[in-house]
C-alpha cells in the first residue's frame, strides 16, 4: 500500500513530486524487518539521525537526536533514584590496577575488555623515511590504570575512607558516567566499547537492608522500561552462570524485541560482603564491634535506547513513546498561497503556545513548528522517521474551519483525521498517554504471544534451531553452570532468568536438560 | 569574638555544650583565610564535604554535596545553551594519536598531559616470588589513543563526515563529559587530572558568523558568572602567548578571588579555518565550490566550583550563592520539651512545603528540614560550613507568637532576626535575591578595590614581589610573547587578558616593559 498523503495532492505540488518515490518504494527503511532486522536497525537509526559510529573502534558518536532521548531518560529517571533516596556524585575515571586485583572473581570478568593507560605523555619523532612527525607514548607509568568497564572498586576505596561508624549507613549515591569495555563486536547503543550509564552504590549496615535496596532498584527499572520506555519485561534472577563478576545475586529485568531476542535492559546487584571484604569497606558496629558493610550496585545504560528502538519501530522508521520524544508534537504549516501564509504561521504558533504550556508527566510539552523552507512531503517523512508521535498539519481550509489534521505516529502513515483545533488543544495530554499506552498493550501482547512452556528437549532444540526468530522457552532447569554453558553455548542462547513470582515455579517436573525433579523455571532465549 | 548562639543557651542545654569549643576557637574553619589561605581552601572543601582527593592520582571525588552544585550549575548553563541554538550530543572520549597530529600547535599543546591507552586487556601472571596473582597490560594497540584532553579534533572528524553542503550549517553542538590532563600540581576543583566541563563546538559558512558565535557564548558565561554565581569578571581577550593551542583568537572571563589570584572561568575561542583546513570540515559554498567551514569552542569546567568557594567562603566555611546552593533554606526544628515535639515538627513541615512550592529563577525553592536525632549546635554549624543561605530555627516560643528565627550565610554568624512566620513566607524569593545580590556586591567592592592601573615599572614589580596577595595592574603593553614570558616567568605572573571595552585601551604611553608607545592596556596578575 502506497504510503502517499492522498490529501496534499491537492494543495502542494511540491509534495506531489517528493512523494513519488514513496509510491515506488512502499516504506521509508529499507529493507523492512521481516527483510533483514540487524540491517533494518542500523537504517532506523541512520534515518533518524540519532547516532552513528565513528572510526574511534567501536565507538559511537550520539547525534543530537539520540543524545536529546538519552537526556529525558536521564531526568526521569534521576528524579527516581532521588525519589528513593539517593544522591548523586563523581568518582574517578582511572581505576588503579591494583584495585581490580583485590576482587578475584571481578577482575577476571572484566581483564578480557579493560582499556589500559599506560603512559602520560607523548612525545613528538621525526620519522626517518617519511620526514612526518608522529606521537609515540612516553612517560611509562609504574602503576598502571584502567578506564572504568563498572565502578564497584574504585567506589568501594572511597567507602572504605569515609566509613567509620553505623551511624553513617546506609550510603546510597550514584554517577551518571562513561565507560570503557573493550567489546569486538561493537553494535551501536546495544554493545559499545564505550557507552553512558548510571551506576549506583550502596552500603548497608545488615544484610536485610541491602537485599532490600536491591530490590528497591530492580523495581524502580521494571517500572520505568513499562511506563516510560513502553517496554515491557520480564523481571527474575540471573543464574550463578550468568551473575555480575563479583555479585552474590543478580536481578535483571529482560525485554523482548521485534525478532523477538532477549535485551538485559537493566541489573541489581546484591554484593552481599565480597566488596566490603575484599576493600575493607568496615564499620564500627552497634556493639562497638567491626564489621564488614553489605553493598549492592546496579545500573543502566545507552544500551536501552537500542531497546526502545527495536521494541517499537516499524518499517517507515523510529517510533518513539511520547515519555521520551525529543518532540512530542510537530506542527506543519501548509502554506500553498502567498496571501495567508502569515496567517498560518502565526495560527501555528499560537498553537504551539497552547501545547507547550502544558505539562504531560510533570514535563512541558515538546513541540516544534517546522517553519523550515523545504517541501511539506519531505518534512513529513523526516517526522515520521524520527518518530514523532503527533504530527499536525495546519493549512488554508484549516484555518478557515478551526480544524487540525492530525497523524499519529502508532497508526499507519496514511491515516489521518480532522478534529476541532480547541478539542486537539485541550485533549493533547490525554492522546499523548493513549499513545503511550496502545505502544505498551502492542508490546505486552506481542511479547505474551512468544513466550511458551517447554518441557520438551526435541521440541526446545527445534524453536532455537538455525538463525531465525525463536520464542522464549519456559522450561524446567536443575543443570550446573557446566551444564548450562554447554547447551547455551550449542544453541547460542542462554538463560535469561528465573522469572520473579508464579512464572519462575511450578509443580514438580524433569529439568528439561537432565531429568532431575524440580520446582524451578527459567526463561531461554536468544539475546543480544 | 565568640560566635555563640546567645539565644541556644535559654533554651537548650545541648546547645551550650556543643558550642563551648566555638567560643575557644572563635571560627570554623582553621587556619583562617588570612593566616594560610591556600590550607584554608583545602579545609572548607571538606567542612562542607565537597569532595576529596583519591588515591588515584591528581583525581578528584566529588562527594553529594559538591556534585549537587555541580548539577545546579549544569541545569541553569545547559538552558543557556538552549536559548542560544544549541543542542547536546555525545562523542567517544578516546582520541586516536593520529588525528592529534594533524594540528600541529594543537598536539604540541597538549602532548605533555594526555593519559595514553596502549593495551586492551589484562593478564593474569603469577609472581615467582610472592606467589600472588598480578594483572599486566596485554593486547598491545597498534593505533594509540589518548583520553580526550578537549575534543576538537574527534568533533572535528564528526563535523567532516556531516558536512556537505552550506544548508547544513550553522551545526551547533554541546557536550558535557569527563577530560583528562595529566596535570603535575593538581588542587581540588581547580587543577584535576580528571575534570567534568562542557564543551560546545560549532562550524560555520563564514568567518563574520564564527565570530560573532564566539563573543555571543564570551557573553554566555560572563553573564552566568555574575548573575548564578555571583562572581563578577573581567572579559577580554588573551594575548598570543595565553591562547588556546590552535585558536586564531581567545576570549576569556576573568575572575578575582580573595586573594587576589585571577582565575580563568570560562574560555571561547575562535578557530578560524585551522582545524578545518587540517580536518577536512568542508562543504559545497552558494557558488558551488568547496569551502571550509569557520569553527569555534567554547568551555567551563568543575574549576567553577573552585572559583565560587574562594570567591565567597570566610573563615566558618562555605558560603553558597542561593542560585546553585543544594539548600537554599534549613529550617532546624528546636524541641526541648517533649510534649510540644510533635507539633513543632509538624509546622517545620508545613513551612518548608509553603517555601518549597515557590520558585526562584524558576527551579522550586530547596529546602530541608533538620529532623536528625542530634543536638542543635552541631546542626547549626554543620549547614554553617555547607554555605546553606538561609537557617531558620522554630521551637515552642516561636510556635506561640508565629514568628521564626532567620539567620542569613552572608550576615556575622550570630546575627539574626524574629520575623513573623508568614512574612517569612512570602519574603523568601526577595530574601534569596538580596542574598544573591549582596554577595555580588561584595565582590564587585572587593575586585574593583583591587585593580589599579600602572605604568611605571619599579612599581610593578614591587606589587608582583614575594609570595603575598598582589592588585591586578593594568598596563599600557606592546612586548612581544617572548617578552611577555620572560617578565611572566620572573615574577610567576601572567596576562589575564586585554580587557573588553574602555579597559583595554588608553591614550598613548609607553609600554610597561619596552617603552614602545602603544593605546594598548593589558591585566596582569598571579593565578591559578
Amino acid at each position: 500500500m502506497p504510503r502517499t498523503d492522498i490529501r496534499s495532492f491537492n494543495i502542494d505540488f511540491f509534495t506531489i513530486i517528493t512523494n513519488i518515490p514513496d509510491m515506488a518504494q512502499q516504506n521509508a527503511i529499507s529493507p523492512t524487518r521481516a527483510e533483514n532486522f540487524p540491517e533494518w536497525y542500523q537504517q532506523v537509526i541512520k534515518a533518524a539521525d540519532m547516532a552513528e559510529n565513528s572510526e574511534v573502534r567501536g565507538c559511537m558518536v550520539i547525534k543530537p537526536w539520540g543524545y536529546a532521548i538519552w537526556e529525558l531518560i536521564q531526568q526521569q529517571m534521576d528524579a527516581e533514584f532521588k525519589r528513593t533516596g539517593h544522591t548523586n556524585a563523581y568518582f574517578p575515571m582511572l581505576i588503579p590496577v591494583s584495585y581490580l586485583e583485590k576482587e578475584a572473581e571481578h577482575a577476571e570478568g572484566f581483564a578480557t575488555e579493560c582499556a589500559v593507560v599506560t603512559h602520560h605523555r607523548l612525545e613528538a619523532v621525526k620519522d626517518p623515511e617519511t620526514g612526518k612527525t608522529r606521537m609515540i607514548p612516553a612517560g611509562e607509568l609504574t602503576d598502571k590504570y584502567v578506564i572504568r568497564p563498572t565502578s564497584e572498586t574504585v567506589i568501594g576505596a572511597a567507602f572504605s575512607r569515609w566509613l567509620e561508624s553505623y551511624r553513617e549507613l546506609p550510603i546510597k549515591v550514584n554517577q551518571w558516567c562513561n565507560v570503557m569495555r573493550w567489546e569486538m563486536r561493537p553494535r551501536i547503543f546495544l554493545r559499545t566499547a564505550e557507552f553512558l550509564w548510571q551506576e549506583g552504590h550502596t552500603a548497608h549496615e545488615t544484610r536485610e537492608e541491602a537485599e532490600e535496596e536491591t530490590a528497591v532498584m530492580h523495581k524502580v527499572y521494571e517500572d520505568f522500561q513499562r511506563d516510560v520506555l513502553a517496554v515491557p519485561s520480564i523481571p527474575g534472577e540471573k543464574t550463578e552462570h550468568e551473575r555480575f563478576p563479583g555479585a552474590v545475586r543478580t536481578f535483571t529485568v529482560e525485554a523482548m524485541v521485534q525478532d523477538r531476542k532477549a535485551i538485559q535492559a537493566g541489573t541489581s546487584h546484591f554484593l552481599g560482603q565480597n566488596f566490603a571484604k575484599a576493600q575493607n569497606i568496615s564499620f564500627a558496629g552497634r556493639n562497638n564491634e567491626r564489621q564488614y558493610a553489605w553493598t549492592t550496585s546496579w545500573g543502566v545504560s545507552t544500551r536501552m535506547i537500542g531497546t526502545l528502538i527495536m521494541a517499537h519501530s516499524d518499517d517507515d522508521g523510529l517510533v518513539c513513546p511520547p515519555r521520551v520524544a525529543p518532540r512530542q508534537v510537530v506542527i506543519i504549516p501548509v502554506t500553498p498561497k502567498a496571501d495567508s501564509r502569515e496567517a498560518i504561521l502565526a495560527h501555528c504558533e499560537e498553537l504551539a503556545a497552547r501545547l507547550s504550556a502544558q505539562s504531560f508527566h510533570g514535563l512541558p510539552i515538546r513541540v516544534q513548528v517546522d517553519t523550515r523552507d523545504i517541501n511539506g512531503g519531505m518534512k513529513k517523512w523526516e517526522w515520521i522517521k524520527k518518530g514523532v508521535p503527533v504530527r499536525v498539519e495546519i493549512g488554508p481550509r484549516d484555518l478557515e474551519k478551526g480544524s487540525v489534521c492530525v497523524c499519529r505516529r502508532d497508526k499507519a502513515t496514511n491515516e489521518k483525521s480532522f478534529i476541532a483545533e480547541s478539542e486537539f488543544a485541550e485533549g493533547i495530554v490525554s492522546l499523548l498517554q493513549e499513545i503511550q499506552d496502545s505502544l505498551l498493550q502492542r508490546q505486552l501482547n506481542f511479547r505474551d504471544s512468544h513466550i511458551r512452556p517447554c518441557d520438551n528437549l526435541e521440541a526446545f532444540k527445534a524453536n532455537f534451531a538455525g538463525e531465525g526468530d525463536a520464542d522464549w522457552l519456559l522450561c524446567p532447569w536443575d543443570g550446573t553452570p557446566e551444564e548450562e554453558e554447554e547447551l547455551a553455548k550449542s544453541l547460542r542462547i542462554s538463560i535469561r532468568c528465573i522469572p520473579h513470582g508464579e512464572m519462575g515455579t511450578g509443580p514438580e517436573a524433569p529439568c528439561i536438560l537432565t531429568g532431575r525433579p524440580t520446582t524451578r523455571r527459567v526463561l531461554w532465549a536468544r539475546s543480544y
